[in-house]
């Protein structure tokens, strides 16, 4: 870590900054230029906090050369992590796809998506039983209940199953689930991901409205310090200024991701655009950046229940898409 | 809510959708135009997600003109929400300032800084105990202990306290806390928000990093929703491309606010900047658009410890900027 | 056009606001709620200046039914643009790609490296003469003499030439360019975007940098509305709040683009991303995600100059991404 | 500048990094880490184009020590600049009004506006004859015949006028215009702001949309650079994610620029925000930000206009605010 501290002649805030510095374990080196001072920093500096650097007056600007992040950090982990989910593998060389509705809404509902998915090539099963809604006034989930109905569609079709957490004291009713997902609005719930941090359960993390690259692997690192190593990142769109897609979803993240850390990443393309249209274009894309996976909304009747007429696709559509992608994945060096 | 739907030959589609929405008790207004046909919904459409309609395939677009927020809304409430906390009034007339450091230290530490921001005419004491940080290796907070040390701080001098929670299994420890503050983080995580819907204490809500002004406003209606009435917003700026600073101070949401909501509004002008040199400009010109108060990090010895001579400006700097304020303050129909 | 206008007695407003639209030649059609009044507007909307209504007092807001573009709208064109450069044909059915340096440096440069672009596939050759830079005191590109250089190597190759305009008053010197580009910066320079509305080349229209989509076609309608309907829409990425990529790469864009517009769209994704090793995972998924080319940097020497050592790729690494996406094309319904 | 090395056998490449810094001029300082090696460049490092640097493969990261713009740096010009238009003052301890229409219509509107708000207490008048807008199918102004207009307000009251160019074509139109105004949308029209740094009349340039606040300074480089010392910077708002304002006002870019550049800095409320009622707030908050000025849309008809019954504010509520201001003046060290 580079200081650049400013020109002054307060040194007792330079000499107690340096005393703070050696506090901590590192080593320091300054070298004195004419307009300022270069501080460069010897150690594991992960443990300190460049807010509160940027934050003295005499700090001009802060440049991290270490990344803040260890566990998740590829450079001390060069392997991509394979994680096993009942027979799925996600991760490496691996392509896979979770796939299932918004919401789960009746035991016929989630049985019959997770037959079709099944059939279509989906190797786990999604659906919401707790849902984040930004009103208190719509239905939000059917809670424990939904959790139920996820375990008979496991029972009757052996797809191990993916589902939202909302608060870590809904944890006992998870006894059966294979990966826990924790939304977009709880991407830095830090107590949230202490407790994941401490089970044996994949957690599919999934990155915050306006979230970047580095917070999301940051709050990776803290599921994965409290010792639990089984960390998928799931992309799905950030917040900007355009107003067509509910999220910008975005690709550039997957190749430097694929860099930075040997997490698997897969992609929602369903949460970002908002539009079922937008499924099949950005599935391709996402594929073709890189990821390892795919987390698709897919209904069977778009007539029944307006929550499935949304942007979910159809079991057929979804079969389509996975043709393609099968012709991508060799030129990608993956496989299902 | 109006609803612009496509022209479509799927006749069910719509059908089911006007049924749909007659189930949710609401009146249905047809006019079919050449190139689409314009829905009116009438009766309260709060209960409407309006992400699932955006989502469906025959709907062009929505268009909400009733807000989906009721509690929070000053046309239901015209009246200012003035909320007292011990011996101060927040809201309404009222110019309140909440100080202290960002986080308590040592029992000398936070009491030392309350005596100070006190005289210097701070109606409450701020200080962190549990503390949000983007990384797990970086000190978490004194947690309980600073809890602990807030009360004491608050013995000696009488002043109200106000500090974050960042999980509602520590609420046990906030027996003795004025107003509870949800941190930017925590904005939609809609669990924790619940159950302080369900105690009776004020809670301070910030802004999450990328709320918007509605979704922010839907945050607070999660609490009062669950029966708690006293919610104080805190602007803390918003994230944007621009790098000089740590967040975009967003002073045009005052304004904004004031009209849509009766709940006070504070400016916390310290973290949006991450600069103890922008606090007394950006404290001025949050006055300026007709905040309710204000929420200051002040520190008394810059030399001490490292966190203090961060963001925070000394007593001697809050005094002058409350004196500059308390000429402003008639101009803008308030008074401490 | 639907305005929701707000419940006031102030009448004579509303009146004067009734008359000026009818005085556009549109009709009216009035509905009065308990807490509104809704205004439909029939007939040509396009001439209405949204930003006006929205800041009256008196109008709570607007929602256009109608796009603000005609030209460019595939409602009223609903075949796709194939536009001819050349021997090559850019739009429709075909997959297009525009190869060559970021800028023409000398006539060796340029005419090798178009030799070896043209081997490795690319029908068009890139070259920057008028380099726009943030800062006036680095170099600015060869300007004319850049211009003849291409020229040099047009004649050599026989691949048409597409490179940047900054100011009308060079157009004199474009007498030889096939596709002129206009950059990020000039999105909105609504001059210079009608005088090249008055010539018959094709022009290559990069988004802004935060650009709408909406803006982004208004922009493309000003070069039409002047009678050019040659306009190749370029996606380069937007600005956002992260901060590991130059820009964030909008991939939702195509295929909504796709739908509104009859235009041709490519994709550049070495000036969205920065750095080479992002240019063949990125152009993968821009080819997924439905575009209709790509525009790539492509340098023949890293060691030679910086400018090319950036985020530039090499002949042999645009000719193995090539090769991939000749396989993808038949999936995306795409020929060469 | 400091530049960090990845750690790599290509030897060659950092080789022609450092022959092609040090073929610039610049010293280099070179000290090889475990895992990276840093480069220290000594000398004018404004030459150098960070964004090349970026995109080499060895570079990790670049770090700018030694700001990019030096006629602008109040480092190298510690004085505020005072500009002086007819009898009015910009910058320094001066606070300007600059108020007017929206777009100049006829002679009698704008010379009975321009009384008003001269009454009222404004210094400049302002009127736009040449509008931007993003359809062309809207209003584009009266162009030189509203230049006229304005020419003849400025005749009958003495103010000086502000008004925007939006092509260097136009210039010889401008003869009479005492501030030249840059418009948001050229902010990086670099051709544009070269030939208005080869005039003498004082140029007010408007933040671009994105532009963050180094692009700023950057673009008034290039007028500076030039020849015309006289800038004036003008902050009117940022695109960002939220919806209920036009743009996000950047009150902390005031205190920010006051460190950074001597130039004056005004703020433009009325288009920040879109709506009228917004304007006085907003106002308040930009003076205490610590700006120099403000430019106000003022009409004097709300029920004669489409355009004036806009983001303007009457000429009473000009006198209002005005007053308002007069008192806070003091306590920023700033009078009229």
């Amino acid at each position: 870590m580079i200081l650049i501290i400013k020109k002054t002649d307060d040194k007792e805030q330079l000499e107690n900054l340096m005393n703070w510095i050696k506090s901590l374990g590192l080593g320091v080196h300054l070298s004195e230029g004419e307009n300022s001072t270069i501080v460069g920093l010897v150690g594991d500096t992960t443990k300190i906090d460049v807010d509160l650097l940027y934050t003295m007056d005499i700090v001009e600007s802060v440049k991290r050369i270490q990344e803040p992040y260890k566990k998740a950090n590829r450079k001390f982990h060069p392997a991509d992590t394979v994680i096993n989910v009942g027979d799925q593998k996600i991760g490496g060389k691996y392509f896979s796809y979770i796939a299932g509705p918004c919401s789960v809404e009746s035991e016929k509902q989630i049985i019959s998506i997770a037959h079709e998915v099944k059939a279509a090539g989906a190797g786990l099963l999604r659906g919401g039983a707790y849902k984040p809604r930004s009103s208190p006034y719509t239905f939000q989930g059917l809670g424990e209940n939904g959790l139920k109905l996820l375990y008979k569609a496991k029972e009757e079709t052996g797809m191990p199953i993916v589902t939202e957490i909302m608060s870590a004291k809904h944890l006992e009713h998870f006894y059966n689930v294979d990966v826990i997902q924790v939304g977009a609005r709880n991407f830095q719930n830090f107590e949230l991901l202490k407790e994941l941090g401490g089970i044996n359960k994949p957690i599919l993390l999934k990155r915050g409205m306006s979230g970047t690259i580095e917070e999301w692997l940051m709050s990776a690192e803290y599921i994965m310090a409290e010792g639990n190593a089984n960390v998928i990142l799931c992309e799905r769109g950030i917040r900007t200024f355009e107003p067509y897609t509910r999220n910008t979803l975005d690709l550039s993240a997957i190749p430097i991701l694929k860099e930075r850390t040997h997490l698997p990443i897969i992609v929602d393309p369903s949460h970002a655009s908002g539009h079922a249209r937008l499924v099949s274009p950005l599935s391709l894309a996402a594929a073709g950046a890189g990821c390892d996976g795919l987390m698709i909304e897919v209904h069977n009747d778009p007539h029944k229940a307006l929550c499935d007429g949304a942007q979910s696709i159809k079991p057929e559509d979804f079969l389509v898409l996975a043709k393609k992608i099968e012709v991508m994945l060799p030129l990608l060096g993956k496989e299902l």
